[in-house]
């Protein structure tokens, strides 16, 4: 069960309306990479989380932590929206300057949401359950939680060089901030997993099923032209968990078949005639 | 530009067809971490990289050998639906084994495509650009990748104790191996850029424009009942990269105001009147 | 079976191009609330309506009239798009004032449909199945379909100051009195169907088996910080059924259990080792 | 700022495993009127509610209880998953019973979560953020709020019947509990705002600007075959508000023109040459 | 404006209730090619259609057709799920062949539209308006139209053969005897056209302007191992407006550069140090 | 199994830099009719290729060289994006010109890619794997693969009026004569299987079946006031493949029942009393 207070995590003040700002910081709400995301991600992870106590907690911290993410960058919207109208696009015929900045401004902030945020990205385009990652594997999960928040921090990276409005800038380095942090915490249940369980997702694969095609696993397919992929350490040297050095095929030669699909039944209407078929 | 070679890179051969698995396999075809997600990041991050041959020459590889695994899965797809007909669902009403199997095939397989792998996953949900990263920032789409491959070889591994065609698990095994691979593949990259960049992305903010916030940058949120979450590595160690400590917040108090968002303009109806304002 | 009569049902007549408003207008043509929602939810409802002519007709009715709205718009947007070129975009990095444009029309209108209308919203997204409701129960889909006029109205109502030529704001005024009518009509609907079957849906579900739970029926449970929500209606007042009276729960504390999942099988790959568990 | 109790508002305890309903669950988690939607359109409206104390505490007091509700039914998903393994469908093929169960489980429960509730719906379509609706317009939204636990309650009693677990029918009892009283809730705002404010929204369009329209503000067009629709109070009493007597137009006729759009410039390539614009 | 009658165009009666059967017909109602497909993709051609009478008018006829074969299809779901509860599922754990049948119906049909036909597919995603074609370009639409036609007729006919039905196969048999006459169709219109205007689309860009490229204009680039592409008339006739010759490219050569994209500014934080760009 | 050479099809040169086309130029690449969409309508089509080696290697060939399209097209963009930087939005506000600009760039090309191209349209909605089309159908699919490039050249054509940049108009030259080329493609292919199998698809459906509906395959229903739709070749003239004459109903009439559909049970709780049936 959870609880709100009014106050939000970080203070949130603006120094003046932006509503073409507004926009753009739509995409670090609703995005691929939002704070909806990383809320809803590591919420489902945690409510989802079996017979691991210490993990389950961590994660119920943080994605409560993000539910005020959102509650902060809704906040952070609104004022960026205030006092905009719709009569400001009658007004933008008489005015480029007004006119550049409503084409500039997420309709939607005017005709749907009367000034708030809303659960899209910077396009407009609606959060989708598709962006989220809750597989039950707890090293599987972290890596993905460890890459969300670097992409969220380059993000909000970017963003800050979009304006020069100190409130806004005070409010994102806030969440540089938490979003290094993130990146440090994950990293750290990376390692403490790997160190554990080994490097390979998922551990309890059992290895015998493997072996036929082990030798695949260490392999560089070289199917680009030239060689400056084989100066990496992913070419050259050992894997990780040292069991056995990578190899790299400059001309890999395909290993299977060329595949010869069965003709189908007639109640498919594929309409293949003999004359079709005799040619295969 | 690309060149296509007849033969797979792998032998796709099953042992026999097997209609409700040819639907779960969907999900690692056209689902969000499947093949077609894999070959176009790649192929993405390739194409649109900037000033560093040597990792774009190498997604340029690895991209190109996904587009040969997508071609794989389809292949395996096909085979798996080999002989089957629409009227297998007239013929199920008589049969309680068939009308099972019958409630488990994709019905797009048979209405829609003919007997063929589609870009969808095994709920039948069409492929999405947004599953896909490509930012620009390579450390980040390293992390981006190695979590993909995560993601993708659990799938594998869950998917091959649902079938024991052993012509099938064949073909699973293949890409177990080359998913083991491409996770050590993004681990040597992601370890060769952090120790060029530091851990933390994007390693060229300012850090003077972080310096108000930087405490936040090491605490952690203690926002869900229980102090479990003290015990990991994310609590009590110092940070990846040595900048300090962690420090654990046990009972943290917001630091924000409470938001007072304007009242707004008439035009954009909120039909807010006097009496409620007043109560504010 | 339809027929379609070629006048519109009210007079579409612009005084002048308008390209930037005519991608604000998509809203309400392609958008969760626009005409393609509340005539493909009427039209589905009436389709789906079982036993009960009156509501069916009537559905209908409404459903048919708004088909017609969806033309009106198509028309509404083609005369706002009346002129524009493609060309425009090059003129535009000539002239502040046609850049200001350029940004703010919907690229699509140029480059896909030709200077028509689409099935999009303001912002390019598809309109989709999922904005629609037909549930098969009377007064929940009523309900539906008087929120949707609200919704409906208040966006043509913004949009109307978004522009002075008085001949959109003509079409808009017939738009806004039809939407009128439509919350009327619904509201009339609602009321006699909560007559005949009380307020609460659905009405059949067994009271029962609702007794064991009642009482969690007429609670408001308090679970932000301050009281002001004691001060409504909902709160202090009685259930407008009057099967009782609303209780206040000022400091609600959780009734259920801490969840403790099992464990799975390691086929699932959790890769929880004994240690994790012992944890537990 | 948001905090986390580790006990479930109610409690949550199947008898039983039945992974068939656990998919069937997922619709009142995450479809369009499942616990997701409501927890974050309620959270939004709270979010971006400006200048009413009263509504936005009661808006974050619901939100804040339904990202309970969201946990409470991942906690059920969860259990009815208990012991189901990707070993199932192999075995399937054996087992009629099984294969039966296997063709209605969800297959993302299996490969995808590892046994864990999902953001989707009963059909595998993720959560979007189109579901929600913020508008700004209080009682549109409370209109909103009320169609929602409307649609929902009718959901879960038919799920209710989908199960003689006395386990999950407890929490369905609960959950039906606190929909009825949602209802109620939203009722009593809603009354509240129609009592201030009038019952056509947005009550704040200037009504000089409706003057022209008003007649058809008032009609009920008869566009389908048939004259039952005349019987209901939409038709032949007075509007809700008294503003005056519904009209019902037996035989409407379109009051528009032909809508005759201008040819495009050759750079549309619309190809149309003099012989086809001649015919016009 | 439209108009409604009661009656459907042709008969629909089932001889038997078929759930699992309604979920599949889903697909021509709801999906890619489905009646709403079309019907939208008609009314928004004829809606936009600038200049041309007869094609409008046509456009208009076939367009008002198609709403009434949504509603045929709609009548059909209704009546294959006459007589489907809820309890079905419960009912289903005793009995293998009810159970059997549960694994293959819509959940969404029983909890979300209580019977009735949803804008959804087979696999219950939502009908998406991605799905139509409206450019303003009459050949362009005309061929889409044909597509289109092609495609639902394939599936009606798929369909076909997935019940012995005879009132079902009824309502297919007149679906595929309309498909029949609207490829009839569009390839007249199609016909009438390359006639007036020539066969490659658009015809108005200036021929001059494809000067330079004219000779890739008939050339067919054998990127794929194998030579059996040289026997089809794509590579060995002529050009069906009789513009010259194909040529088959054996071995094709890339006639293009190789990309060197610019190293970006800092703040866009690709991260890229003087190593990285140095190797270059 | 697939190789990748590192020059371009066709080389892409820019003149300058141009962040508003980079935005349109999106349409083309990851739009319904984009390169995405061919490339992987024909890479499935050939995938899924049974039994016609001829056609296979052909949709490989061309499927093959669309990857290649997408890659220019990534390369395009980037030139495009290049220079551009996050600043730019707050040096725009002061300068009427810049923020014009800044208004018409797609936002994520600067937030989320840093700089390159992305798998979404000119709106930003993410291409969709509901976008292509493979059927098994021969005949279905070249018809749709000949509308796909019909419309995808169109777009082209209109893009090219949007810039004089000489270089970015190279490129599309070379598109343009491409498009030209794979029209014909498709047309050679349609004429050489509808001279096999006769111009209905699909051809195997038993005429038989057919017989009883016969007469509807070949009326023109004229539901649209009006007669300019009998002027057309499909109202007048003889099938094209000459089983019949077409045949213009002037005023038809529906020739189905009015649908009755059945009172569900209770627990469908559609809410419906006595009253309510009896009226029926």
């Amino acid at each position: 069960m959870f609880r709100h207070q009014k106050e939000l995590q970080f203070e949130v003040k603006v120094e003046r309306p932006d509503p073409m700002l507004a926009k753009r910081v739509q995409e670090v709400l609703g995005g691929q990479f939002g704070e909806m995301t990383v809320m809803m991600q590591y919420l489902f992870q945690g409510f989802n989380c079996r017979g691991n106590e210490k993990y389950k907690d961590m994660l119920m911290d943080i994605g409560t932590e993000e539910i005020g993410h959102v509650e902060m960058l809704c906040a952070l919207i609104g004022q960026l929206m205030d006092g905009a109208t719709p009569e400001d696009q009658s007004e933008a015929a008489k005015d480029p300057q007004l006119a550049a900045i409503m084409g500039g401004v997420d309709p939607q902030h005017l005709i749907v949401s009367g000034l708030g945020g809303m659960p899209i990205n910077s396009n407009g385009v609606p959060w989708s359950g598709a962006y989220i990652v809750s597989s039950g594997n707890l090293l599987a999960d972290m890596r993905s939680n460890l890459h969300a928040e670097t992409q969220g921090r380059l993000q909000v990276a970017r963003l800050y060089h979009m304006t020069t409005d100190e409130g806004v800038r005070a409010t994102f380095r806030k969440m540089l901030a938490r979003d290094r942090y993130h990146q440090y915490q994950w990293m750290a249940a990376v390692a403490e997993l790997e160190e554990k369980n080994g490097v390979v997702v998922p551990a309890s694969f059992p290895p015998e099923a493997e072996m036929e095609a082990q030798e695949h696993g260490l392999e560089f397919w070289n199917l680009s032209d030239g060689q400056e992929s084989s100066e990496g350490l992913w070419a050259t040297g050992s894997a990780p968990d040292g069991t056995g050095d990578f190899k790299y095929l400059e001309n890999p030669e395909p290993l299977g078949n060329i595949p010869r699909p069965e003709v189908p039944a007639t109640q498919v209407h594929h309409d293949l005639d003999r004359d079709f078929v005799n040619k295969k």
